[in-house]
């Protein structure tokens, strides 16, 4: 060995030991902290506890007079409702809907409406052609991978640039007439907190695409979820979408469940009015209409985009701590380093951490060894397989701060030790 | 014209001269009524006015600890919930699986998931066969009939007897392998009122089906809701299914929605635990789990069996005279004249008349002009179409009891008017 080299290895050596007593201290600390999902914490669901004996004995006429308590009323959900969310979504109430509570299960069955029946504009139900596939920019959301996954939407990867994802690669592959949709967390995205730029948006909105019946899954679930006091706004897709002569091509989900209760929220969906009567025809199959009664609570508690507002500012006071605290956790012991980056979200649930290349995986079975529950290597990659096994991600919402430190401390940790243990095995290979 | 036959034809002209001011007076009352759909009336849903603050301030743990108004827990829902509903169910908890506001959602959902991915014991997705039939007893309920419809799913009418479908026609046609399923409200059927005899139902578990996937959509729906202080019971599905060694033929639904409130009660299904780990799997895709504060609400307003028991003997108050005055003016107008049957249910929200054959959309649009709101006539019958023209379905739980009177009077006006300006018509021709 080159003495160079050998001096190095030593030098690695000696930080693999010290990083190595760290590690053994941490799990001699025998933590126990889940950091997998962004699941809000006790302290925010509170925020919201006056809705537990919403909308209150006697309380129960919608503003057209009809009786939330029964079946009337049309499966696009309460007026009230609509004029409500309409700031947020970014929509007239007429182009709204309002279905129970999960916007995931608005996306569902808007892709298994259009695999068994088409949408406006297709030719055909998807499933009748050979091959769908779906651009996916990456990392992203688990859970709109696995929906295509289970359907056997082919899933193509799309790098993240840091506004949105690379679009000439988008624009590329969307002339793929077999390409029928793209998912897009644009505002603060789960997990990289990237936020759209004017430019992205669009070009979303304006390029040409292989498919005529193309649709944009456009799941801004963070709209509202900032973590600074300068909120960031997106252009309106909807609009872009519009004036580009694609009106058909986005449907706009989101959700109050980082807002309201998670588990008890209502899912939201905003499209043309094309989008909007071919779903109203499709899911007035599939019932009566949503449970209105949780409308209404929604309506009596938040009252107007003013009274949204506020609430997110309250969440606001609860989380910035909590990120706070894994960044600077991150930055005292891996700053410099050239082993870690990670994301400083403007708002949202996630920081992303890239680690050395290799390293991913092995950093999530070091941190359940001591007690740090995160969530699986590649969660957020098509097909869970991060091809340079480097992406983590991390959910400081739902612990309390001072576990979220702890936690933070301790990943921090075991990214050491696990880029550590890489290149000293590398050296030794 | 024989004078036999000239004189009954006078009796007729003389009857429907008289039955024709009685249509003129009835359209003179300028009644407005609604007999469509059967939706509870305010007074019913007052029932559950508890609810409307419920869980109540503070009140959001689970009998496991867990917090329901977070994401916690199992798209199967609440455990306390389903041991709620077990003994109505009559499932073990386990085999319950709890969703949100609309049982009819969940048929849909099973419908469009075996079409899609197939079913436990297929052996491939029902789409990949070029056809897909579904036996429907008639008259049966429009919604059921809806989503097969709308997937190309063909139905094969089969007539109810009075103790349940023909099953001599069942047994031959489930023999086709395209036969995969078929729809049973099998107690106070809508809108027969129908209740399944122990034999049918042995019959339906026991029977040889050409499709190994064969599965029955037991649409219990009425299955507390009795009108009389004698409740009927039928033999339970799931059970006979298992003896005869068809486990997973039976899905069985039911809802509060006309328990608690229509528009914001519970979804259920029980099934074998090959059938609910399906549909677990399934819906797991779609959302991270049911509304669960609502079903906490449930708990705390019904606590057992023997709440539901309480809570339905209230409804019952208050349904029993509706159709007892529906009853009434039907016997004072139209008993022995042998132009219309209709049934006397035992429990349920529908009263079903047949009338003289080639009447029942005439009925329907007298009763139209004269203010009172019926479903439209087919409706019960798949493709909207009752090849006899006869039924028609009477709902009196929403209307106030003078105004279910008074429709009934001014229906029992119209079924004689209709039939006699057919038979008129008849003579005529």
């Amino acid at each position: 060995m080159h003495p160079a080299s050998a001096r190095a290895a030593e030098g690695l050596d000696a930080r693999f030991a010290s990083v190595g007593d760290d590690y053994a201290k941490l799990c001699a600390a025998r933590l126990n902290i889940d950091m997998t999902r962004g699941k809000p914490s006790a302290a925010q669901l509170d925020l919201s506890n006056a809705m537990l004996n919403l909308p209150g004995n006697g309380d129960y006429l919608q503003a057209d007079g009809g009786d939330a308590r029964n079946y009337f009323g049309s499966v696009q959900g309460l007026l009230e409702a609509r004029v409500l969310f309409a700031r947020m979504m970014g929509a007239p109430p007429e182009r709204i809907l309002i279905g129970n509570n999960s916007s995931l299960a608005l996306m569902h069955d808007c892709i298994v409406y259009a695999l068994i029946k088409g949408v406006p504009g297709g030719a055909a139900p998807w499933s009748a052609a050979k091959s769908i596939m779906f651009l996916c920019p990456v990392p992203g959301y688990d859970r709109h991978f696995a929906i295509c996954e289970a359907y056997g939407i082919k899933m193509l990867a799309v790098p993240l640039t840091g506004s949105g994802p690379d679009m000439d690669i988008v624009e590329r592959l969307a002339l793929d007439p077999s390409v029928r949709g793209m998912w897009c967390v644009p505002k603060y995205s789960n997990p990289t907190g990237e936020i759209y730029s004017e430019e992205t948006i669009e070009r979303i909105a304006r390029m040409p695409t292989g498919a005529g019946d193309f649709r944009v899954f456009w799941d801004n679930a963070y709209g509202v979820h900032h973590l600074t006091g300068r909120p960031m706004e997106i252009a309106n897709i909807l609009e872009l979408c519009e004036q580009a002569g694609h009106s058909h091509r986005p449907l706009v989900f989101a959700s109050t469940s980082k807002m309201t209760f998670a588990g008890a929220g209502l899912g939201l969906l905003a499209a043309s009015e094309a989008n909007i009567a071919w779903f109203v025809a499709r899911c007035s199959q599939r019932s009566i209409g949503p449970d209105k009664l949780n409308q209404l609570r929604h309506v009596r508690v938040l009252r107007d985009h003013a009274g949204i507002e506020r609430l997110m500012a309250a969440h606001r006071k609860l989380l910035q701590p909590k990120f706070e605290a894994v960044d600077a956790a991150f930055a005292r012991r891996l700053q410099g380093k050239g082993i870690a980056r990670w994301s400083k979200p403007l708002g949202g649930y996630f920081v992303s951490v890239d680690v050395h290349e290799g390293c991913a995986a092995r950093v999530v079975a070091l941190a359940k060894r001591a007690g740090i529950e995160m969530v699986p290597a590649g969660q957020t990659f098509p097909y869970r397989t991060d091809p340079r096994d480097s992406n983590l991600r991390i959910a400081p919402s739902f612990p309390p701060l001072n576990d979220v430190s702890a936690a933070a401390e301790g990943i921090a940790i075991c990214i050491e030790y696990a880029v550590a243990e890489h290149r000293s095995s590398e050296r030794k290979g």
